[in-house]
C-alpha cells in the first residue's frame, strides 16, 4: 500500500479519500437504478467542465490512449489528410495514430519548448486540404502549454475538424470547448479530473458527430466506434440504459463524486487555483537557480512543471532523494533531453500545502546532490508568491 | 453505495472484500517499485490460472469486448478467412468484429440452446482455408457452455489459429491453453477472476504471436496493437517498467490480489466448486419446473445459469420481486427470447450460502408472480444436491 | 482481512458496507463543523430508535459492559437496595456491578431458559425498599427475552428505578422506552444497532437524571459519571461542542450511518423483519429435530437463537464444520450448559438469504456431524415459514 | 467527509491510509483465529514501543481519560496518599479523578509553561508518605515535556509507585518505561500511537501488578478493574482468548498495523524524527515572531507546539485563515490563557512536508490577521534547520 509519501507526478496524482472511497466501493449492477443515475449525471456533468453544452460525452474504459484513438478512429478515413501540431512526444503519438487509421499526416513540429506558433499553422492550413487537425493542450512530456483559441478558430476558418488532446488539462486549464469551437477534446481520468486510471473521457461537437455519420468507410477499430457507444451514452443520459460493454462501475462512481467536486468548487476559481499555485511553484524553481524545458513562462503549462537539472546533479540520485523526503517526482519522458529534466504534476486537488511540500523536498534532494543554494531559497520564493494578492 | 442485496448477475459479481479495499487504496505510481511487483507478479499468475505456461498475457484497461478486439485486431490481417462459432449473442459480436479488421467471416450459430457440433465444425474447416476459429467458452446470453478440446485440436489438425472467448469462463470453467493448444484465451475482470469492470485481460499463444509478428500489413486498432504492448508487458515481467500508457493502477492492485486468491484456493478446486454450486443450483430450478436455455445439462455452464420463465410469469415483475428479497438477477439477453428467460450469475467468490439465498428468493419471486409449486422445493433440492458427496 | 464467510454471531454482525466504509473514511477534528452535526444528529436520532422524546442519551468509548457500568455507577450509592432479575449470564453480571458501587443487591434468577416472572419480582418489590431494578431485555447467554412493559410499570407502582440491558434487543425488539416507563436502556454498537464494537450506548430517563443529580456521594467511577458528560452530549446536541474526552470520531460517523438506515427502514417494519427472520429461523432448527434453551419460543429473542446440539454431537467438531460451510456460529455462553448448545445471531441488516445460508450451513454441519435428518428439510421449513403471510 | 485538509492538532492525526483501511474492514469474531493473532501480537508489540519487556499491557475500548481511570482506579485505595506533579490541565485532571478513588492527593502545580522541578517533588516525597506519584509527559494543554526519568528513579527510592501520563507522549518522546522505573505509561490511541480515537492503552510494571494484587479493597471502578482484564490480555497473548467484554476489533485492527509500521521505522528512528521535525517548526514560529507556552525550549514538547498569538491577532479569524489555507489546528485549552494562544499537533506519521505546509499556512493566516512579517521568514527557517545535519 502507499505510504503517507506525496505523489507530484504528472499522474496519477493524488485523489480525494472520497473518491478513492467510492471506486473502493461493493461493485453494484450496470443497471441498478442509483448507478445509472450516477452515470447519467456524469455525463451531464462532463458537458459543464468541458463548457460544450451542445457536445457529446463518451466515458469509455481505457487509458488516455484510448482516448485519442477514439477521436482518430471515428473521424479518419483512409486518405484523409490531417495536421498535427506537436510540441511535445504527444504529438508525435497522434501523427502515428491518424496514420494508423489511414490519414496522410502533416506533422507540424514546433522547437523543443515552444509553444504553437499560429502564422505557420495558417500557413499549413492555407497550402493543404486538410480535414482535421490537432494539437495538445498542455503537452505531459515537455509542459510546453498552447493556446487552444486559435485552433478552434482557424479550424472554423479552414473548414478542418480540430482535436484537443486535453490529457494534461481537462479540469486545470481554462477550457471552453464549444465558445472556441474545437471539435473533439479528450482527456484521462487519473490527470486533473482526479479519478485513478482507467478512464477515457472525450466530448465531440455537433459538427464532429456529422462528420462521423457522414464517413463513407466503417470505423477501423471496433472498441471505439461511436456507432456502438452513442445509444449507450445517450441511454444513460436519458437514464434508460443500454448495453455495449460492461462499464467499468466503479471507476464511474469514483468520476461522478470526482465531478460533483470540480463544479463544486466553480470552473474559474479552479483553474485560477492551478495557475496561482504554478506560478507559485515556477517562482521556487527559479530562486534554486534551475531553468525550466519550456522557454518562456508565458507558455508554460499550469499543472506540471518540468525543471532542467542543475549542472552536476544526476537525476536518478535526485529522484531518490527527493523520495526519501517524502516527494515522488517523475523524471524526463521526452527522448530528446530525458535525463536533462524532470517532471512534477501540480493538479485536481493540489493544495498550497503540497507546493511548499515538493519545493521543500526538492531543496533537500538539490542539497544532498551537491547543489548550492540558499537554504530555504526556494520555499521562501514559494510562500512570497502565495502572498502576493492574486 | 450498494446495499447488502446480493448481486447475482452474471458479472459483474460480488467482489472480495479484499480486492475492493485494495482498489480504494491511495493510487501509487506506476513507477513505483511495489507497483512493478504488483504488475509484473499479476503477468505471471495470469500463465498459471490460464494454464499457458509458454503463453504471452496482456492486461489492458478497458471492457471484455475490448479483449475481443485485441485478438481480432491483431490477429486479423484484411482478407484472412474466419470462422466463427456461434452458441449465442457474443458469437455474433465476433463476427462481426473480424469484418471489422477486414475478415471475410463464415459464422456457423448453432441452434440456440445447443453446443457447438464439432462434426460440422470439421466440415466447415475442411471446406475452407481459413486463417482464425472462434469459439465462445460460456455464452453469456444463453448459459450454453463448449467444450474448448476440440476447438484446439481442430485448430491445429487444419492449422488455424484459434481464439477462446472466456469472458463467462476463465477462472469459473476448466481451462487447460496450452495443454489443449489454444491460441488466444481472452476474457473481463468482472467475471469469474473477481476484479471490477475495466480490465480487458488475454494470453496468446507462441504460436499467436509469430503470426502477429509475421503481418504484412499494420494492426487496424492503435491501441490493441500487441507490437505497443509487448514491450510494456515484458518489461514489467521483468520488473523494469517501460511506458505506452498508464496503467490503471487501482484495478491492477484489485487483480494482484484476485489472483493471489484463485492460486491459494487451487484451479481444481476452484472449478469443481463451481460445477458443484452449478448443479445444485440447477436442481433447485428444476425442482421449481422451470427449464433451462441450455437444451442439455451436460453443455450448461458452471457460471451462469438461464431459466426460463413458467407461463404466466412476467419477466419485469418477478425480477422485482427477487429485488425486493433481497437478490438482483439479470434479465434475458438474447433477442430472439429475451423476455422468456432471467440469467443468474454464480461465479468467482461465490459460496453454498448464496445459491441458497438466490434460489430462495426465486422462490419468493415465482411465489409473488402466481407460479404454482410446493413452498421449500427449491431450497431443499439445492440442500440436497450439496448434501451428495461429489 | 475477513473473508466473505458470514459472521452469524450474537455481535459483531456483519455491518453495512456504507457503515464500514464511514469508519474507514480519514479521521477528522472532534470539532470540525461536519462532525459536530454528525455527533449532534446521532444523539437526536437515538432517541427515535429508544423511543424516549424527552430522555438523554449518552455516546461513550467503551464496550457494552462499559453501558451497564455507566448506568449503575450513577445510579447506586452505597447502601442502595438493587433487585436484579436474571434470566442469564448477564444479569448475574449486573448483580456484580452493582454490588461494586456499593449496592445491596439481590439477585433473583429465574431457571434456565425460562423468562421472568413478574408475580415473583412483584413480591420481591413487595418486600423490599428497593431503589434500583435491572433486567436483561435479551440474554446473550441464553436466548431469552424479558418482557420490559411490566418492568416499567412496576418501577413506577413501587417508586423503583429500572434499567433494561438492550444490549442484545435495541433496534432489534420492540422497545417503547418512555412510554413503558424505563428509567435507563443500554446497549452496545456491535449488536442490532449495527456499528462495529467500541461504543457504548445508553439513554437516561428525566427521572434517572433527578435521581442522579439527587446524589449524596460523587459517582463512584471517575471515566463515566454523568456529571462530565452531560455538558459534552447537550453541548454536541447543540452544535456547540464542550471538551472532556476525545470522542472515538470514526465509530461515530459510522454509528451516524446505521442510525440514519434504521430510521429510514422504519422501526415498525424493522421489529417485524426480525420478528420474522426469526420465526423462519426457529423453524428450520425445529425441523431439523433440535431443541432450544429458551423453554418457550414465545419468549425466545428475536436476535439470536440458541440451539442445543442433538445428541451425540460434538460442539466444537459442529462449528468447524458449519464454519468449512462459509458461516461463522458462536458456540455456547452459560457455564451450566456451556458445551450443549450454540448461539446464532440474526439482528441488524440480516437477510433472508442469510437465514437460509446459516440453516443450510447447519445442515452441512450437522450431517458431517452424524446427525440423521431428511436433507433439505431445514431449508424447507425456513422457506415455508418466509412464504407465510406475515 | 473529511476533504484534503491537514489535520494538525494534537490528537486526533492524520492516520495512514492503512491503519484507516484496517478499521473500516468488515468486522471479524473477536475469537477468530487472525483476530485473536492480531490482538495477541498488539500486546507483544505494545511492550516494545514502551521498552517494557516484562510490563503488562491493557488495550481496552475508551479514551485516554479513561487509561488514566484505569491507573489511579487499581492503584488507589481509599486514603491512599497520592502527589500529582502537575503541568497543565491533564494534571488537574489526574488529582480530580484520583481523589474520586478515594484518594488524598496533594497538586504539586508548577508554574503555566515550565516543568517539573525534581527538587521540589523530592521535598514533597522527604515530607509525606505517598503511595503513588503521576506525571503528564507532556501536557497537551501547555506543550510542556516533563523529563520522566527522575519520576521513576524517586518512585523508587520513596517507594512509591510512579503513573506516567503518556497521553501526547508514547510514540513520539523518548521513553524507556522499565529502564526508567515507572510503574504505569498510559496512553490514547489517537496521538503518536497513530490509531483513531476510542482505544486507552496502558502497561503496568510488576510492581504495579503486584500492588493492586495485594489491594485489601475491591477497585472502584467495575470495568477498568484489572482482576477482570488480566485473563483477557494474557489469553489473547497466550492465543487462547478469554471474554469479558467484546474488544472493539476493526480500532485493534488498526492498532496491530500501526504498531507494525511503529517498530518497522525503529523507535531511535522515530523519536529523532519527532525531535527534528518539532525543532524545525520551532524555528519556523520564532522566526514569524511568535513566543510559545514553554518557557524554554528545552522541555517544549516534540509532539505538539503551543505558541501564542502576537498582539492584536484574534485566535477565532487566525485559525479561520489558517483552515481556509488548508491546515487545522487548535486552539487554546488551558483556562488561564485559552484566548492567547494555539496549538499544532505534529506527532505519529508527520512529515517535512507537513512541518512545511502547516507553517506557510500559519503564515498566510498571521498575514491576513494583520501580523507584520518577512513572508516567507517561516518557511525559510524550517527549511533551514531541515537543512542542518542532524
Amino acid at each position: 500500500m502507499k505510504d503517507r509519501k506525496l505523489l507530484m507526478i504528472p499522474g496519477p496524482i493524488e485523489f480525494e479519500p472520497e473518491v478513492l472511497a467510492a471506486i473502493g466501493e461493493p461493485t453494484t449492477s450496470h443497471v441498478d437504478p442509483e448507478f445509472i443515475e450516477t452515470f447519467g449525471r456524469a455525463i451531464e456533468l462532463i458537458r459543464k467542465v468541458w463548457m460544450a453544452p451542445n457536445g457529446q460525452p463518451f466515458i469509455l474504459a481505457g487509458s488516455g490512449t484510448l482516448a485519442m484513438d477514439a477521436a482518430g478512429a471515428n473521424l479518419i478515413e483512409p486518405g484523409d489528410r490531417a495536421l498535427v501540431l506537436s510540441t511535445g512526444l504527444f504529438g508525435e503519438r497522434f501523427a502515428e495514430l491518424l496514420s494508423r487509421y489511414g490519414a496522410d499526416v502533416t506533422l507540424l513540429p514546433f522547437p523543443l519548448g515552444e509553444t504553437v506558433d499560429y502564422g505557420r499553422v495558417k500557413e499549413a492550413l492555407a497550402s493543404g486540404d486538410y480535414k482535421l487537425m490537432t494539437a495538445t493542450h498542455v503537452d505531459t512530456s515537455t509542459g510546453v502549454r498552447v493556446d487552444p483559441k486559435p485552433l478552434g478558430r482557424l479550424g472554423r476558418e479552414y473548414g478542418v475538424l480540430t482535436v484537443l488532446d486535453g490529457v494534461c488539462s481537462v479540469a486545470g486549464e481554462e477550457l471552453r470547448q464549444e465558445e472556441w469551437g474545437i471539435d473533439v477534446v479528450l482527456t484521462a481520468s487519473q490527470k486533473a479530473i482526479g479519478v485513478p486510471p482507467g478512464l477515457a473521457l472525450l466530448v465531440a461537437s455537433e459538427r464532429a458527430i456529422a462528420a462521423f455519420e457522414g464517413r463513407k468507410q466503417p470505423v477501423g477499430s471496433y472498441y471505439v466506434d461511436w456507432g456502438s457507444w452513442l445509444p449507450i451514452m445517450r441511454g444513460y443520459e436519458a437514464r434508460h440504459p443500454a448495453y455495449f460493454a460492461t462499464p467499468p462501475v466503479n471507476l464511474i462512481c469514483g468520476l461522478g463524486v470526482s465531478l460533483n467536486r470540480i463544479i463544486a468548487e466553480g470552473l474559474d476559481r479552479r483553474i485560477a487555483r492551478h495557475r496561482r499555485l504554478a506560478r507559485a511553484f515556477r517562482a521556487g524553481i527559479s530562486a534554486l537557480g534551475l531553468s525550466q524545458v519550456p522557454t518562456d513562462s508565458a507558455h508554460a503549462a499550469n499543472t506540471l512543471t518540468a525543471p532542467r537539472y542543475p549542472d552536476g546533479v544526476s537525476g536518478v540520485e535526485f529522484l531518490g532523494h527527493v523520495r526519501d523526503a517524502g516527494v515522488i517526482l517523475a523524471g524526463g519522458l521526452h527522448p530528446e533531453i530525458a535525463s536533462e529534466y524532470f517532471r512534477i504534476g501540480h493538479m485536481g486537488a493540489v493544495t498550497e500545502g503540497e507546493i511548499l511540500t515538493t519545493i521543500g523536498a526538492v531543496e533537500t534532494g538539490l542539497r544532498r546532490s551537491g547543489h548550492r543554494f540558499v537554504p530555504g531559497a526556494g520555499v521562501k520564493a514559494v510562500q512570497e508568491a502565495l502572498s502576493d494578492p492574486d
